[in-house]
């Protein structure tokens, strides 16, 4: 149930008229405390969009009353009025909270955005939006919210963790553009355990770079991913340092495979993991090299278990192993050994959705996972016709 | 002419039964001398094929008296049974050839091989080959070798640059998987200019840098990539260090840009000029990281002028630059300025078969330039159905 599973949140998502089809494109999330604790992890594309700026600094006292989303426009690449749009934006949120009698300040609401590229935001329908989200906050509008993020998303991605007394809830939007650093997206947690923002942190950066960091769809990163984590503390249960992190992880990894199932004309999710290297970051660079192989995407599109296009991606690679010692399985078949040829590849059932690639380094015991997708036709398609 | 356009050089291509096709499939190239000079240049990928290491140990003393090449078969990931085969090939030209009256041992012939991982070649179709290449080299041979190392190629690669007194002519095969390093191809050079092989190397070096290590169709990297350069000094013409150098450069280009304007499935011929970068390496990452954008490659094949995505790109590196002083042209129209919107977008005709997207970064005065392909559907097909 999204952003207000946990308790002391309410949401709600409409339609502002942002977006050409017609579809919901603007989403409001408050959190009504008692506590106002948050956390943020942002894109590292150095084209940071303008939401994304401000947002940072919203972030920085660690405080976060409320979040607006639009999709529509990314307000990328808008240079100082796009910046401005976004401040225009917090504040006036800040003012409709207030009005409703939810006082809070424009520094305490983060923005996000998603969409076009280079295009400024129609700013009137996008205040005309927040007004009208504001009016339609509720305890229940977790799913509202979920699907006015959408862009090129075929579903909405939520997920709701029953932790130990306290819940993790949250929304995703992201469908392309699936990335490293941070896969691009949008995403909200909410959680009512009684947690500070320095748990709020720790916990996020510990699940993001297990979850969101290790899916890479294509490639390619954006300008405006953003996660952000909001307690309220709603359900007067302090949560332990491990089993917050671990039901933050969970929200993090459902939605992380929400994103990767729904990724832009995938007809496959594929699961790649290294085991027997020397140390976790290797595990991670041979993973990467190998979700990157456009040849290997394309041949696991065709059903083709092309283990010499694994090694060849895995040769790329500074990674610690004696060529002469890597296996690969693909789908439990180990249809590569030592670096040769194994077992018969017409052992190698590849016609589900799911793949799994395994591949053994035999330099060390660290392991790493990284999911991926395959090249398709549609991606093509889709991102041929489709302007970011 | 490819690499019997120089003089002292003899050349064929025949048919030996590798290709389920029945085309041609393997080329010898001898070089008769006076000089057998030579140098070469191979993949970086740590998983190289058979005759990749055996032609590297060739290499080292500088003299090559032939090459022997092959398509339908990599002999990549075959372990030290596919290196056997790769010397016993190399034996069985240096006796083939001796036995014509062109005396040589194995280790004075470079082997070649393009096709599928993972499978040993059938060796009695390949030695069968070898003596019918034999038989049939001639000065006129040029051309049948270069269709004889084809595979998912459409047309023949061949060039012949005339330079003032030397010729330097070559043949070049390679179609998809073009890429870092070095592009995925297999690429002979013959020059009867007299140079010796500190020469070859120099010149070599400096040639593939700025030309095949320049091209990047689909970010993949072969297992099999080499170039070779052999001199023969027929000519009689002492080619000075820089003459040389421009010769080798303009043939490799010219090869170069041919494996791009015939890359796997690929409608449209992407050059990206990034200039007033810091350094050249600077220049370099960034127009890799733009030419490695799927999402880019897709919006270009779409005839879609899309500069954000060229951003997007250009902020995953470490490049220097100010986001915010950052120009984009596409089609010589500046799209993009300073970061964000510039000219008309409408005003950019992609409808050519050529593009050129120029990126200004504002930081200092390297250059580089990067060849690459836009991504189709027609990519996705070729490689989802065919087993490299």
């Amino acid at each position: 149930m999204s952003v207000t599973s946990a308790r002391g949140f309410r949401a709600a998502g409409v339609t502002a008229g942002l977006k050409a089809n017609g579809r919901p494109d603007v989403a409001v999330v408050v959190n009504d405390g008692p506590l106002q604790a948050a956390s943020g992890v942002f894109t590292s594309n150095r084209f940071a969009a303008a939401p994304v700026e401000w947002s940072r600094q919203v972030l920085l006292d660690g405080e976060v009353h409320a979040v607006a989303l639009n999709s529509g426009g990314a307000n990328a690449c808008t240079g100082s009025a796009g910046f401005l749009d976004t401040h225009v934006t917090a504040e006036h949120v800040a003012a409709a909270l207030t009005t409703a009698g939810r006082e809070t300040g424009a520094g305490e609401v983060a923005v996000c955005s998603t969409g076009l590229i280079g295009e400024r935001l129609p700013m009137a329908h996008l205040l005309s939006g927040v007004d009208a989200a504001v009016l339609a906050l509720s305890a229940e509008g977790g799913s509202d919210a979920a699907v006015a993020i959408m862009t090129t998303d075929t579903v909405p991605k939520t997920t709701t963790i029953h932790a130990d007394g306290f819940i993790v809830g949250g929304m995703a939007k992201g469908a392309g553009m699936l990335a490293p650093g941070l896969a691009t997206m949008l995403v909200v947690l909410t959680t009512d355990a009684v947690v500070d923002a320095a748990d709020c942190q720790s916990a996020l950066r510990a699940a993001t770079r297990v979850t969101f960091d290790r899916i890479d769809s294509d490639g390619c990163m954006s300008t405006n991913d953003t996660v952000l984590l909001l307690a309220s503390g709603a359900s007067g249960v302090a949560a332990g340092r491990d089993a917050f992190t671990t039901a933050v992880t969970d929200a993090c990894a459902d939605l992380a495979r929400q994103l990767i199932g729904d990724a832009e004309g995938a007809s496959k999710e594929i699961r790649i993991d290294v085991r027997a290297a020397l140390d976790d970051d290797e595990a991670v660079d041979v993973a990467r090299a190998v979700s990157r192989s456009n040849l290997l995407k394309c041949a696991l599109h065709g059903e083709d278990p092309n283990w010499g296009r694994v090694l060849s991606a895995v040769g790329t690679t500074r990674a610690h192993f004696d060529p002469s010692a890597v296996d690969v399985a693909i789908n439990g078949v180990w249809i590569c050994r030592g670096g040769g040829v194994g077992e018969d590849r017409h052992l190698v059932d590849m016609s589900g959705r799911d793949i799994v690639i395994t591949i053994d380094l035999g330099a060390g015991s660290a392991v790493a996972s990284l999911w991926t997708n395959d090249l398709t036709a549609d991606y093509v398609h889709e991102n041929s016709a489709y302007s970011t």
